[in-house]
């Protein structure tokens, strides 16, 4: 891609064997670098293994190509398991990305005493991933516990009055905390590439503002 | 009113000449209990406070007649000095349907530690009124601390994507605290009403399931 | 759970296998306690059955493990055959979470004289569940029949401008019936959750306020 | 009107310049037949007055010419105070369109006593038209207790999740009661249009199927 | 039914054995009157030929019983093909509660040439029935050429900004012909409810006002 | 403007001083060219008087500098008065930017026969603009009779369930007409622009296909 | 078609059986015109290829008679290859209502380079069809190169808060470059025809305004 | 603030006084950081004036106490001059929170030139604020020549479907330019404290990945 980030195939809505001819074309192109596959179907999953490339089953997505070395650390903090394909969907968009990645979950608003178990590891990330469904209020409490930037994902987990990931959406675009930036509903993928830009770009921790 | 409550006046859209009128034809009529009117403007207080009722001009609100005598406990947690309004007329209308209220304020979500402070408030009321606006996360975190039955109140503040109170709305219908009822946008006083009837049917506490 | 409450399975999305897994981990770590599945697929349902478990298939729900003593009672009151699956989720969580259930079937605004002909049964309960679809409106019938505690579950029943049950939800917010409080749509465990609550806390009926 | 009906000027954005001088075009070009005016400013009401005709305060109308001879009953039945303008709006349409009218006020569904009072007035119309706000359960009450034709009117009146009176209009399009039909928010002329259309063609009453 | 109507089986939902009891039930308890079935599947329809109902597979509709006398004549008149189904839904309930029933078809307002040539069927009815999806244009042109009391039907024909019949209900609400009403989207049923209501109770055609 | 248009101010927002200064400023650099000045206040319309632009009332707008030869003729239709504005507005943009204009009002489908008269008016212009409120059905009806290229402009016109133009805006997206395109609510601006490059480029009639 | 257009059958929701009945019903009618169906499942495609029609499988349509002579020129302008299906539907829909077309594709917002290298061809056609999903900003880019009419399609491409189409069309309609006209989402067909209308009448280009 | 930032005001819907209470507080208890203060109103901008405070007309904010000391380099970049006042906000939070800010005005979609001349100012900053209104497409073009990270602010400019902003937020919560995140409708203060984090642990330009 013209602005230097790794080559991605958006798979929804493309066959199997769509996914594999622009899969192989990428990777031709450019074999010493990653190509990242997302949103494939059972079928999709199967014939990208058989391209040699890795395949995570949570975030239905693939890998072609050596990963790049990382610089500066992205943590992608999730809450419920429902919550997981879309975090694990951000954190390989990172990793791809060029960021190294560390995954923290469980950690819903309503078990506070689990997010605060882990409180240490929302201070010395480069750039925080929070993914929510639901009432998509954990990227507020997490803003009120720590500077680092963060991206805050709302998912599509949910029924009734969540209407698709809408009240998350809005409860995210509304937080309190100061400087909560959004993503579409389930855009793990875009939220992995900010993210993985701001690390990229930061400071060995320590020195930073 | 025929369900045993108090009498209440909803002031919106009424003249202070309307409120008053009202508010002494229910004093009239039972001169032994005390009638509520909400919803009141500047010039309705005033004039409200000219029959001799009792003005709290941030609930915008008056009570005439002698308050009953209460039977159980009824908090009302708040995040922000802008849902002040809410919170008091919640605690107003529990207070005037018998039972005794205290609030607990400033003790938003990105405040954590202020809230945490005050945990011990959360465990020994009969119920809870959790008000919050903007992205109305309060509740879910509150709802994650306590089993103690809790309602919660949107309100409309916040501006662009809260489109008037909605985001709060939504976000604490879809709370993934068990148990949380919601009540319209603002609704301070249906919260208060709901409230206090639970508190007032409680088993003296120490006693309860 | 933190809360003191019953662990709960929502079954949405999980798998047979994930559903009978976490309900014997659930199990096996109190098995003096009963653990609630909801929302299970045929599969589930009879997977779960499978594990010795009590299964409900008009709430598609299991329950495994022994239920607890009641205190109080919860009355689950609904209009239509099409609510009968919200009505008994709730009807299961309030009995899960420690209340006697009795249910009130068949009595929608539109059979006027059938509600009317079970009005004592509005009163002698510690709260109310009302369950109704398409308009929303028994919640404000019954709320002028009586003054006890009351949760309004708005369900999906309907088509067209019902959109998926938000003009039930919308009308219960409205109700001009004092002290209506609601949960999202289809939420009948949230209401059974609430209502056990309150009824667990109340003073055996005759001494209440 | 070409299709039969009396002329009416729609007075929401007209001056009262404007307004009087439709009314005076209407009334030249047909003196023997009445001419109404609604949606009137306070400044419109007073100089319709100034022109003779009779201003209805309360409907924010004003009809100017001789009322026709009526044929057929239409009862206008509405719950709050503040549905008050759009039923008498209705009421003023149907007599201008040549139904003799009759009003019904204070009929709430969260007072089922008072409307059941004065059920034999729901039987004995030629039309119903049925006005509500908030949560609009009245046409579903009603429409319980009564076959005779029914048109309901929903109203702005109510905040936050009303949204203007779309609760309103949801519930009642979704209303459980057969043959329950809707107008626009606050659009008491359309309905009342439409019912003395229904009104004039009825056979005399005792006669009808 | 209470109201002196028809019974009416709502059939989504529902399986094939459920409709036939229901309908049996019925039909055993007054064998004398028509019992309706709606939305029905195809399971459902050939289920319910087994009974010796009349099934109508464009309507996906059944009737048990004899047709009552009719009384009265309801004219439904739709524009295109794909409102077919509503259209007859509307026709079928009107019939069975008691109306005379003619079908106007294939009169959309993009085609005004056939509308103008059927204008003395618009004239000659009690009421009408405008059945049209899409942008729903319809009952306005329809209620510009009669004064006939018409109900308007929005379907869900249509897609993108129809949202499933959302634009032809807001169209319908907002018609600038005096006096349409308008019921729930594809809600054949209803509108036929009420124009029999009307038609039955009409005087013989000639001596209307 | 680089793509050879006039160039145009937009007023909304601005103070009679900005609007007069970018006149000004827009003339000066080309006084041999018109500048128009859209949604203008009562004070930037005699702002803008006192520079020797022509201000029309009705579409609160100006022109300052000399009107451009036309070629091609845009008919602007409308329905209602209330509609005048948006169609003025239209007329003076298509004017502007090159093309003769002529105004056709008064034609709502309710009124069909008025329509209907001026039916060769729909047959010989190079380009149509057609506006309506409230349900927005003129453009169907008028696509229906003739196949000029033509623009739908909804307005904001209507109240209630009309939101703001909404209705008429998804009713003209649904057109069962073909080849209607449409413009924002109340956008007679843009309808304009669109209109006369049509017409400009148009062979002289009677040769087009 | 009274308009003077070619014959159209839209094929959602209709058997194979019935798009080929139609299909040859109006080429029988006039065999010397082109007839086209649209929105073909895989069995209408294949059943129209029975009939001797051409079948896209890519705008999922058919061609039924000989192609009319061409006259202007009409470029269909498109992003991501998702928009395919939309963009060849416009491309048809204007071939066969008269107009050469000329598809240029691949040209997104966010690889500006693409569409700068095309220039040329937005300045040389008679009409411009734009189609884009997800944020539907290509048509306000190519507004701000050309001043060619041009008619913005929004397609359903994207997820989570695309709401199927919506952000799309609220963009186009919201477009800052003047004159953008917009259809309903996927509607490729609306806009060719409206394009080929324009196209038609335009004069040889050259002698263009 | 406990998060490091400076502490903010936000001033809509409090008093002068109460702006200015607040402002002194603050800075009184660190009278060596700036403290800002948003959304003031004419009023109370005069009022902190009075406090020393130095007060942004365009951004309506005020700060008291001295800036920070900068790291890193954030860019805003605007289109019209009615996004003037949210861009500003932007600006000053990311100055008051510890970046050196530059800002970019005039750069419009439609006038792709200006951006196109800008170029180099995409690429030499730490963060990107691209603040737009109506369709919200800047940021789409912006994020297709840069991989800067880049936070996206939609404004509420606009009328009609723009729906107070609606429009461009769920743009550029669709924007096809991969990474792109965004804030709240007219949030320049959040978007400022985002990018000041980011800019702040940037390493020096020159070292970025
Ligand atoms: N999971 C995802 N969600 C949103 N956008 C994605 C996702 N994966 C890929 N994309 C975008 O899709 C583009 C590739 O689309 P395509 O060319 O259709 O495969 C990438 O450059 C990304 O901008
Ligand atoms: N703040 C409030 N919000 C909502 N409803 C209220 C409020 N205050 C009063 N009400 C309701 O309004 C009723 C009185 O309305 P009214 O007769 O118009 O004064 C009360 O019985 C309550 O049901
Ligand atoms: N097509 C229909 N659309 C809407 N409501 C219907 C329809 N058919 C039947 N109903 C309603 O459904 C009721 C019967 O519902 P049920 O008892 O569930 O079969 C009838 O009394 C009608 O009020
Ligand atoms: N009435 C109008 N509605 C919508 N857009 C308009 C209108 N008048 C002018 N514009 C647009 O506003 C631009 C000028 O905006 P400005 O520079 O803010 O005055 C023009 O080039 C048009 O694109
Ligand atoms: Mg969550
Ligand atoms: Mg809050
Ligand atoms: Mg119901
Ligand atoms: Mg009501
Ligand atoms: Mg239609
Ligand atoms: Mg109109
Ligand atoms: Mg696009
Ligand atoms: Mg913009």
């Amino acid at each position: 891609a013209r602005t230097g980030d790794a080559e991605v195939v958006y798979g929804a809505g493309k066959t199997p064997e769509q996914v594999v001819a622009i899969l192989r074309t990428l990777h031709d192109r450019h074999p010493e670098r990653a190509v990242l596959a997302t949103r494939l179907s059972d079928e999709a999953m199967q014939a990208a293994a058989g391209t040699g490339a890795d395949v995570d089953e949570v975030a239905r997505a693939a890998v072609l190509g050596p990963l790049p070395t990382t610089q500066g650390l992205v943590r992608v903090v999730s809450a419920g398991t429902s919550d997981a394909p879309v975090a694990r969907e951000a954190a390989l968009a990172a990793r791809v990305h060029g960021a190294e990645v560390d995954e923290v979950r469980d950690v819903g608003v309503a078990g506070l005493h689990r997010l605060l178990a882990v409180h240490d590891k929302l201070h010395d990330a480069d750039c925080l991933v929070v993914v929510a469904g639901m009432e998509g209020a954990l990227p507020s409490v997490v803003g009120g516990l720590t500077g680092v930037p963060m991206v805050a994902v709302p998912t599509s987990v949910g029924y009734g009055a969540s209407f698709g990931g809408l009240a998350a959406l809005l409860a995210m675009l509304n937080s309190c905390a100061p400087g909560v930036v959004v993503v579409n509903i389930d855009n793990g993928y875009g939220a992995g590439v900010h993210a993985a830009r701001v690390a990229r770009r930061a400071a060995p921790r320590g020195s930073a503002g």
